[in-house]
């Protein structure tokens, strides 16, 4: 199942940590806020806890015990909850909506665009991501990210890991599960695109959670690819 | 409700005879096709015959008489009608269903590119149109359009113009409805988007149906803004 790139029509990207730095953006935002109010935060837990509010917050929506809510609206309610918890106040309501949309201005990994432009010229890249439309939209245009289609958790009523968003993807891409590969740089995403039938390319994103933070990012076998970035993977695909 | 632009933050097109010229582009592939095979066909009245079916066939989804089914098998129904009153046989399966996806290779308006790209400045683009995805998709890649965002019927399981559509595109770009601009060179189509309050533009495109049609391109004082082309609007928008 290796070298299977002519028959690999399209590749879907997971976005948050494998073509953008999250945590680096959030903080530069937070510092930045901290800074207009004078604010004492330690930012980069900041932006841990609120990534780390994300994955239980969507597990209630995947459990069905709140209905289908936008990342953007679960964002927000981890973001009014953490400013409690890290004794921030004194923030206007525009600021505090303003912040919450730093989510959509996330930049990207350094080896990111140019990357996508290449993997462009023979195969559509889009975005699978839980992230919402409008979000990876305004990313997007802010990033320079040369995306053929968004595609979203949110076209599916489902986040992934749950099959249909990946089936959901090649589906309206007209293609077969095959002819897709998620890439992502977490192996449970692609674990669970794989049992789905689609093709799997793994891409290394060691500083995701910060120069300290330890993270797998050993070569899988069960992938058809394994990159070091975006650069390593086009190559890899002769593009 | 005029030169409203400094609140319009998206713009959402209508693709077929707005973006692109279908009836030139399906006559030259209709001429190719007929190269090859010596058939002796009047291209012109077949491509008006394929886009004339296209309606009906719409309106038996909008009312429940077929269950959802995407352009790409509705124009597939209607060309499996058409090789047979046009007396044309001796096609492959592969060469009928590489025709039925001349709807993918589309080729743009002369200005299209151009004020697309313009456009783009300082809005987010994006398609809203009752082509499919991947319809969408690879025209996009093959035309060049510089899209953010594709949008389609597809992703509402409703057609144009059913209110869904409209309301969903806002939704979907995370913005209200008079913050979205409908840009189309169809009047119904922009009656529809503005009963939802989306905000309208209409754009002249007197050659949709060839040199001999007679088509409505006067201004309409309803819309917000009319324009000759998507330079002409351009300019209007100030960008």
């Amino acid at each position: 199942m290796r070298n299977t790139a002519p028959t690999v029509k399209a590749l879907v990207f997971d976005v948050f940590g494998t073509v953008v730095d999250w945590r680096g953006s959030i903080i530069a935002e937070g510092r930045r806020l901290g800074r207009a109010h004078k604010l004492r935060v330690k930012w980069p837990e900041f932006a841990d806890a609120w990534r780390a509010g994300y994955r239980p917050a969507m597990a209630r929506v995947r459990s069905g015990d709140l209905p289908w809510t936008t990342i953007d609206a679960l964002h927000r309610i981890i973001l009014d909850e953490l400013l409690k918890q890290f004794g921030i106040s004194g923030l206007a309501a525009a600021e505090i909506e303003d912040f919450n949309r730093a989510w959509h201005r996330l930049k990207p990994w350094r080896d990111a665009r140019n990357g996508l432009r290449r993997l462009k010229r023979d195969h559509v890249i889009a975005t699978l991501s839980n992230g919402n439309v409008a979000l990876l939209t305004n990313m997007a245009k802010s990033a320079g990210l040369p995306w053929d289609c968004i595609l979203s958790a949110e076209l599916f009523n489902h986040y992934k890991p749950d099959p249909e968003v990946y089936r959901g993807a090649a589906r309206l891409l007209g293609l077969a599960d095959d002819e897709v590969m998620m890439v992502a740089a977490h192996k449970d995403d692609l674990f669970a695109a794989k049992s789905c039938g689609l093709r799997t390319a793994f891409v290394a994103r060691p500083l995701e959670h910060g120069p300290k933070a330890r993270v797998d990012v050993q070569p899988e076998p069960a992938f058809d690819f394994n990159a070091s970035d975006f650069i390593d993977l086009a190559t890899q695909l002769g593009a």
